[in-house]
């Protein structure tokens, strides 16, 4: 696929990953331009499935992704709508289309990243932060309205409810520190430390099979929307669905034919393992 | 409105603030005088909009909010009742009717809550500890019961199953430090501390138009009920809400009319942009 | 009941505490030996009252369990499934009835937990892992699967969303403390505290009524997969249910006739009072 011709950032595929660097002057205002990109980003990576992970970084010295534009947010409607005939802001569709990605995706903050910019970083499935650089904020509180980019959905799903109203209620900056103490990011990292350790990360997981990485994002998601009975069987719909498209079975056999499995210099070897079994197709 | 003789508090309202000190020697019991003060308290707070944030704390040297009289647990049937018959106990519909409150609710907790006292606190939306000072159980499955206001229903809503299991079936002491990194309260503070934090965040909070608070509170206890796509339009809906009350549009007009968005000091600036936008009405 | 004649552990009672020790050489592996024991062991439980807590160690050096055998994941099936026919499988199956156990249950890691090591772990109500000894991982995405033992199902209930996908995502080994921060275990401890501390914690909850200890795991389990009125619906029930059957009554009684709720010195002392008022039947 062509990773090309977009206004708001650019995007770079090394082997599985794409890098994408948000690079809209003068702030990385989050735009219709943006979301455009987005959207549009996200369509070509549904079919994708050469990209295994994305990695969302900013070419802005200070800034990852800023708040949504007042541009289109003074022209939301001031009337009250009933429930039932409630639809998806473009905001919300768009971020929770790059939640939805069959991807992994990495969001890599290394500066400011406030209302709708917080927002889609919590719509990644794993965010880390630069300590000294990354700011975070949901403003909407004290703007008159809430953060409706999904934030207000998601921030409980990553930290608990006190501290998602917190977060919320308060509308103040907060750091990479108070970010990782929260919940809001998977860690604080020195700033000359998540680069290397973003890269690796991505680029483990960039070597499994396209459709463990699907299977496992959907089964996650999926859990906490639902009863654990119904989780557990969702969990099993996704294995035979793996099962069916990716070399596992291969893989086992291979362990079981060696005694792989009960060799005890294996089980502490682990970590290397599970990329020598790269190699098993 | 006014917010006068109750039995086991008093209460004081500094603008937007009320602050409600529970005062009813000698060790705070949460009897029915407390749930009935708490009752009325909460009927008058649902129709005032001039009180956008309340503060509970405690005039007690050593308690903040001692458990469950056990002069009405006493009397609590020991028949078993079907589910189809299970009415909501006093206790619970109290605690979870201070949940609901339309403001932002901060516990300040400067010393032992246990039991009740400790399902109080979860009701509120956030809560600080003074270190030192602050202790907490909940003591239900020692008794032969569980925490039946809203104690076993809340626990894992803020700190995940396996510690909420364990906080519940082990009924023990856990002191601040234990409760932060636990996650039952936002943060534990230094005794000297906890007064002056307190006060920060609800004087903030405090100057954001009522509507708002109420809507981030709405969307984000909803959040964790339903499943994501619901959530969202939950979020929708609020967003419509606060459009139609507050002077959001006005502030977005405001900032856009000035390209406020895109100028790159406001974007340093935004933990007092926030504040200062709060005159655009 | 009897504990006897297993394959892959062996379990000695010791008052109302069930110590169960996996001894399974050469690694421990999770096999259909080690589910059919779990199995076994988990039907006599639910019918034994006299066991109040079952802690789950290991004799092994440096495995506590180790992943699902690939002797029987090579034998499932590569067909897709439409989720109406979906069934769930027997590592499913008996997992969850380990999680479903009356009983309060305890892992006690001093070793790998690996895999379907780690999802029994995960199934368990209370995680404690030994600092030096303690390593996980979830190696099912490098493999071409998910993790299938309830893993995926149960991850995000302990850490959140954005801390889940990583773990399973990245396959990658972590250790004690980084379990403690993001939340799989309750609680990282040193090697030779562990012993002292889960003897301590199973035998104050092993000295509380049976039915308090299965009303408090029912309504916290249940309050995660339902919506807020309707899990303090089900803890009410849960209050009826344990009230009917445990001598929490006659507590409240007692100390009521005591006075004992108004005492100060009461107040300060509750660690110990809720182990004295055991005697109260």
């Amino acid at each position: 696929m062509v990773y090309e011709n977009y206004t708001t950032f650019y995007a770079s595929q090394n082997q599985a990953v794409l890098t994408v660097t948000f690079d809209f002057g003068p702030v990385n205002i989050q735009g219709i331009s943006m979301l455009d990109d987005l959207n549009r980003l996200s369509e070509t990576l549904e079919d994708d499935r050469s990209v295994k992970v994305v990695v969302f970084q900013s070419a802005h010295p200070e800034i990852f992704v800023a708040h949504a534009d007042t541009n289109f947010l003074k022209d939301i409607s001031t009337q009250a709508i009933p429930r039932e005939e409630i639809e998806l802001l473009y905001l919300q569709k768009v971020l929770q289309r790059v939640s939805a990605l069959p991807q992994a995706t990495i969001a890599k903050v290394e500066g400011f990243a406030r209302g709708g910019g917080h927002e889609f970083m919590l719509a990644c499935d794993m965010r880390f932060a630069a300590r000294g650089r990354a700011k975070f904020m949901q403003m909407e509180a004290g703007m008159g309205i809430l953060p409706c980019g999904g934030g207000a959905s998601r921030m409980a799903r990553q930290v608990g409810l006190g501290r998602a109203l917190e977060i919320i209620l308060s509308a103040r900056d907060f750091d990479a520190d108070q970010a990782q103490a929260y919940g809001t990011i998977n860690q604080a990292l020195d700033a000359d430390k998540i680069g290397p350790y973003v890269d690796e990360l991505a680029n483990r997981i960039g070597q499994f099979p396209a459709e463990s990485i699907e299977a496992c994002k959907r089964a996650v998601y999926a859990s906490i929307d639902l009863p654990i009975e119904a989780a557990l069987k969702e969990e099993a719909y996704w294995l035979y669905q793996s099962m069916s498209k990716t070399p596992a079975q291969q893989r086992f056999q291979y362990a079981d034919d060696n005694g792989a499995q009960n060799d005890m210099d294996n089980q502490r070897n682990w970590d290397q393992l599970v990329m020598g079994i790269q190699e098993v197709k």
